[in-house]
């Protein structure tokens, strides 16, 4: 039984709802984040809290807590999750609107989930990606817009896909909901522009920095096939090698020695959050 | 007071709600449609249902009822409505979902709405409009990402735009909520790809038909500077002259004799109906 909070009160998720006229609901004005806890700590907590309010200046919407408000209730749902560890959804709409199109004062939520549990042997095997011609309508903002993902999950499921890896112009971005590195030697590089600036993604960055040479600039997608690895970096997929994208085979199809350093320095990482 | 059907009753929709994990809400994975009465009858309703049924099965989604059955809940509705005239937003959205991504089964809402009031005068002296690159992600869906027209409801305000007309690739299709029409001496042309396919304006066309030659065709940025007259048409909106897209003067910056007798044609049409 997972608790929210949903403007100033703490109830059941389940029992949670938002009335049929909020702008999120009525014309997708919304935008979230997704914050989890390490050894029952919330990860990185100011690196998540900058980049909500940085999606909520950029979409003119305006958090109506502030940062130690949102901590104070992290941790009273922290108190009611009984969970080692947990997730939690932000949620930020336009709020309920009286002619359906004008932003009014935004509804607020922070709803607990529980954590997915990622299949161990893709951090050993590696996945496969497929691509896409798409670019999200502001790829700084986390809206709440998945269509395209959405869109796409048959053709996913049908191909054992985990993910989709979109680009546009052909220069890569980012995958549905996680960040794109690759290897060429000892060089990491990853986008640097189109893209949601993952969690994750600065604190691999901040790893890789002491171990390698890092470049965050465009990679385009004939580029991939100089790749000598790939990895996608998210809140829940960690540093996940991807051996595969469409037909393409990277390196030799299989997790390589620097993905998994970078692997084991960021498990080393949250072991001793 | 307003009722409103969801997922098999009616009730008021101030109390009607959905609960936080609903893919509309989480994932903006939605879709609406808007459907209106003249003289206390549903318009064109199989016109409204046709491309209802159309959006849901681009989105892969299914209406929990058939046609038969909507059009018995919108007679309820009226019938409680109190209203001479009132609008229906139909929602579908892709269910509560377990994992936040997963369609199931989908929420179904038909709200009661009052009518928007449009100001009489700019059906007299017409409007001005701002233009913006930008093109819908499935056009032909009446999807509910309208994160577009509100990031730029304050410039609109600024500038005293009424509404924002979409280009992309030189190539214009639509407003915002509304088709888009120019007169080119006797020749009416509309953009016939990339365009939600409008109620009113397949009726216009109808009516168009018998006094003017028509073309559904590309319509480039460049030729708003050969257009007479202009003009947009939605559920709302009927026939309303547009006389300046951004600094561009259509025409005499005035509406046209060809635009008032569609004006005219139209509200024949709907008094009659």
């Amino acid at each position: 039984m997972n608790y929210c909070y949903l403007n100033g009160e703490l109830i059941l998720a389940s029992q949670a709802t938002l009335k049929l006229n909020d702008l999120g609901l009525l014309r997708g004005f919304s935008l979230f984040d997704y914050m989890r806890t390490y050894n029952g700590k919330p990860f990185m907590p100011q690196y998540y809290m900058e980049r909500l309010f940085n999606s909520a200046a950029l979409m003119g919407l305006e958090v109506p807590i502030n940062e130690t408000e949102i901590l104070y209730y992290i941790e009273e749902l922290i108190g009611l999750s009984n969970l080692p560890d947990c997730a939690f959804r932000f949620l930020l709409t336009g709020g309920y609107s009286l002619d359906s199109m004008s932003v009014t004062e935004p509804n607020f939520v922070i709803i607990t989930e529980n954590l997915p549990l990622e299949v161990p042997e893709r951090f050993e095997k590696g996945v496969k990606v497929i691509s896409s011609e798409h670019l999200r309508e502001l790829p700084e903002v986390k809206s709440t817009n998945y269509m395209k993902p959405i869109l796409l999950a048959k053709e996913m499921k049908s191909k054992n896909a985990y993910d989709v890896l979109y680009h546009k112009y052909n220069e890569i971005s980012e995958l549905s909901r996680s960040n794109f590195f690759i290897f060429k030697g000892d060089t990491l590089i990853t986008p640097s522009t189109n893209i949601l600036r993952g969690i994750t993604r600065r604190v691999v960055l901040e790893l890789a920095n002491q171990h390698f040479k890092v470049e965050e600039r465009i990679i385009s997608l004939d580029e991939l096939r100089e790749a000598d690895e790939a990895f996608t970096t998210g809140t829940t997929k960690k540093v996940m090698p991807i051996v595969q994208i469409d037909e393409l085979q990277i390196g030799k199809g299989e997790v390589g020695s620097r993905t998994r350093l970078l692997q084991q320095l960021f498990d080393q990482f949250i072991e001793n959050y």
